[in-house]
């Protein structure tokens, strides 16, 4: 059994959310969001993300990180900004020994959905439909669940293919 | 008299320094430059990044950082990179309790050498000349060094600004 931690960065608000994997088996361990003060200065932003993401960590005590990777190719700002989160979101569980494992946000979809273009309602629906006993929860959230869950699968498609590639890589005789 | 933590961020090098101001003087205290191993994963560098800003700043024990923001608009994925960086030394000073300013390049160019677009052999030639202390250093660490003098003279500027904006906002009788 394993709890993984699914991050979706973003500096005005980050989500987050743990689940377990037991086997091929999910279940829902929490959610929620980071929120920052649009009135602070960036650097207290991404202090207050950082305090807020290391909680989290020390709280649930996942065992790996996954964290979405999203180009916005808006404007270079937004770029930057997303970058500047995401820094943060990927450093926070790395500080805590955590493996952290970055996955685009087309990978989770396809993973979730089957198609790497499903609109976030559809990502939402289908994190409700694995993990039941969600509740209530923000896009952000079901997005970061979202993260956890893509690594669940790519988890165990490694798992899957270790002994495989073990036994090939073993002397015919 | 106080210190500053001039940071010039990016992902595979990091450069810092560290000068004194006390009243219109500067004065060398230390600079280097926190590399981080092209091979290991994107959080494992950011982590090193951080680690590496962290013991400067216990080390050095700096009142205030500057860093510089550039924007790197060659493609979304350097831009990306760039702000993963910033984010962790935006943070590393600010999670130290530091009070954290953000420099545009152009804006440092231009209280060094007096044009935006001065070139980074000009930059470092007048470094070496407000700081005759600094002996050998690379390009990313006078580009620190350039951040932290930048802030020398704003805070300066604020500084001699300070008296007239509250002789101006007390009443005239």
């Amino acid at each position: 059994m394993s709890r993984v931690l699914g991050i979706d960065p973003g500096l005005r608000r980050t989500g987050w959310g743990v689940i377990e994997i037991a086997g091929n088996r999910l279940r829902h361990v929490g959610h929620g969001v980071v929120d920052t003060d649009a009135r602070a200065s960036v650097p207290e932003r991404l202090r207050a993300l950082h305090d807020g993401l290391a909680q989290v960590v020390a709280r649930f005590a996942p065992d790996e990180a996954a964290v979405e990777e999203s180009f916005v190719n808006r404007n270079p700002d937004s770029t930057l900004k997303l970058g500047l989160a995401r820094g943060v979101a990927l450093l926070a569980p790395a500080l805590a020994g955590l493996p952290v494992h970055e996955y685009a946000a087309n990978r989770i979809k396809k993973a979730l959905v089957g198609a790497g273009h499903a609109d976030k309602e559809q990502v939402a629906l289908m994190v409700r439909h694995l993990l039941p006993g969600v509740g209530e929860a923000t896009a952000d959230a079901t997005d970061a669940l979202a993260a956890a869950i893509c690594h669940a699968h790519a988890a165990g498609t490694h798992a899957r293919w270790q002994p495989a590639a073990d036994a090939a890589a073993k002397p015919a005789r």
